[in-house]
């Protein structure tokens, strides 16, 4: 298969980078006794995960019970349920636990641990539970030093319905840093916050076995894990334009892009008009590029996935995107009306969910699977 | 069914909102001579267009081919597709030709012209075609003075594989404006353009039987359709935060809603989370709210989707919706964790895309049925 025998726009995905990117975060991690916990929910592809552990031989994270379902018909049966769970989706998780998955939830107030050890109770099961820390103010959480931690903890671990399994924090915050010591600094800082909230827990008698964290940027900047037992990172599979401008990657490395068809020349306006807005692409303004602007993506030559210079997506539509020629010793004879190119997207996660799987290539170009996806909820 | 039932995050239409804001585009047009032909790519749902037309008594607008199959599956066979064509998607075109449809394509060059004549005589068909103006300068189109569009209009009716139509614009740019009065005086020049270049065409003994022009913004607030044929508006049978900042509607004529469930309060920020980010809510940033801030969605009741004043997605995660109490006089007791919400969407067309269908209430809140879209490409 080919490119041109795509219906744009398309999803592509190239296996050498693919692969290159999981093995720099294993090499990265190599010298530390941490576990890498991957996160599925970028990727949301059995193929992808398979290519960074075989089932059955370590744990993965989901941001949704749809996900924790398909990932367990693929065997992976440790996993991690990383957003905040509510009694209501009790019956669900109870369910996968039936078909064999350890799901390990996560919560972040007392009222909630009680309700999940009562319905552990009332189902006949038990749910393991992380307790999520907040290392840097930007979601959920408590904070290392709150008091109602203990009591969480204590609670969990004392009722029948629950186990106590440790904590768990994102630095989200990291994608807002301007600098990769400012990533540095925050990674660290949530090191910290995870080991001090651990030892507070540790120190009441209570086990604490799991401190997860977890961010890309932070797994890629961090130097020091002590006393962290497992790290979680998502986004690092594909890569994209924001971990680029927040030089955890070069665009080179980024395996994901999205492919589309050149449709129109808007010649007044030095304009050229691709089938990819913002369905296709994404809504994501990401962060701006080094014209000072915010874009929608960066433009590639198809065959090689090599960046154009100063050509980014300029705005969007729902199924337009805009291109400016400004900035760029490109003309319209570079881009006919019905050839291709290449979009490397802002934000993989959220551009990767407009479509239900990717069409792989190899080094050499060739088109050679499809590997499908799990969206939705 | 009710409320509680339903698997959060998900997509609620209400029917008696859905049946008003097509009742009042109706009424708005009634005293005009011009068509509706709708813009199907907002709900891409046969359900929703059964609603505003019959199948067979009218035409459609869609924004992808797989729109156009789909719609033509439901007995839709008069479909303009309203994004520029080319060469390489006419076997998909002719394909739907040989199901019945009359597909109206849309260009804006001589080379794309000449191409889709060659491609209609060797496929042994003719594709009817509308050449875009542009009345805005936002995306693509000829202005109403370019030289080309003559040339154009005459290759596409002199050449065996074409027929030229008329002409279409859409006045993108009211999403930009400031006032209804700018909306109205976008929308005459809209007309305007429109009407001039297809006097130009007509001047030069070319027949011109389609003049289509389009946004939901003009054709609300639009008070003078003298020489168009046609109007296409889409987002008005859901209508959103966006075109609620633009005064085309109040937020109790938003039809659309996402349903999500309160999954943690961040007492120390006074901030409650909910398990609708940016998948299920869209990263479309939308207009700046009252309080002066971006934002993505208005919250509301539960039973009534009435808004709570100041309320709003403040930020989003993949996952997680969070929304700031700060400016309200709400409190962590008014949203207890497990409870369900509903969020009014920035831009429903961006929002919708994320699910595969919509769960339908009636006015006294049951939920009724479940309508399927027709997403992707």
């Amino acid at each position: 298969m080919q490119f041109s025998e795509i219906t744009t726009p398309a999803l592509i995905l190239d296996r050498s980078r693919l692969q290159s990117n999981i093995d720099h975060l294993t090499d990265i991690l190599a010298p530390h006794s941490l576990q890498l916990r991957p996160h599925l929910k970028t990727c949301k592809s059995l193929d992808v995960a398979n290519l960074i552990l075989d089932p059955g031989t370590g744990g993965i994270t989901v941001s949704t019970l749809h996900e924790a379902e398909y990932f367990l018909s693929g065997g992976y049966t440790d996993i991690l349920y990383a957003v905040s769970i509510v009694p209501q989706k009790l019956q669900q998780v109870k369910n996968l636990q039936e078909k064999g998955a350890k799901i390990t939830l996560l919560l972040d107030n007392l009222k909630t641990a009680q309700d999940v050890s009562k319905e552990g109770m009332a189902l006949d099961t038990v749910f393991p539970c992380l307790v999520e820390i907040d290392c840097d103010g930007k979601r959920a959480g408590l904070t290392p030093d709150a008091p109602e931690l203990i009591s969480i903890a204590r609670s969990l671990h004392e009722q029948a319905g629950t186990h106590f399994e440790g904590l768990m924090s994102h630095s989200g915050g990291t994608y807002s840093c301007d600098s990769t010591e400012a990533i540095q600094e925050m990674a660290e800082a949530e090191r910290k916050a995870v080991v001090q909230a651990g030892n507070r827990i540790k120190s009441e008698g209570l086990p604490c076995s799991t401190l997860s964290i977890g961010s890309t940027p932070a797994a890629y900047f961090s130097n020091n894990f002590d006393g962290i037992t497992e790290l979680r990172a998502g986004v690092y599979v594909f890569q994209d334009m924001v971990m680029e401008a927040l030089q955890v990657c070069e665009s080179s490395d980024i395996s994901i892009s999205v492919l589309a068809t050149v449709i129109s020349h808007k010649k007044d306006k030095n304009r050229v008009l691709i089938d990819a807005g913002s369905l296709a692409l994404s809504a994501d303004p990401g962060k701006k590029n080094n014209l000072g602007n915010t874009h929608f993506g960066l433009v590639c030559a198809l065959e090689d996935s090599k960046p154009y210079s100063n050509l980014w997506i300029t705005s969007t539509n729902q199924e337009h995107g805009l291109i400016s020629l400004d900035h760029t010793s490109l003309s319209f004879e570079d881009f006919p009306i019905g050839s291709q190119i290449r979009i490397l997207p802002n934000h993989a996660c959220i551009t990767a969910a407009a479509y239900p799987g990717y069409h792989v290539i190899e080094e050499g170009g060739e088109i050679s699977a499809y590997w499908e996806r799990c969206n939705g909820w």
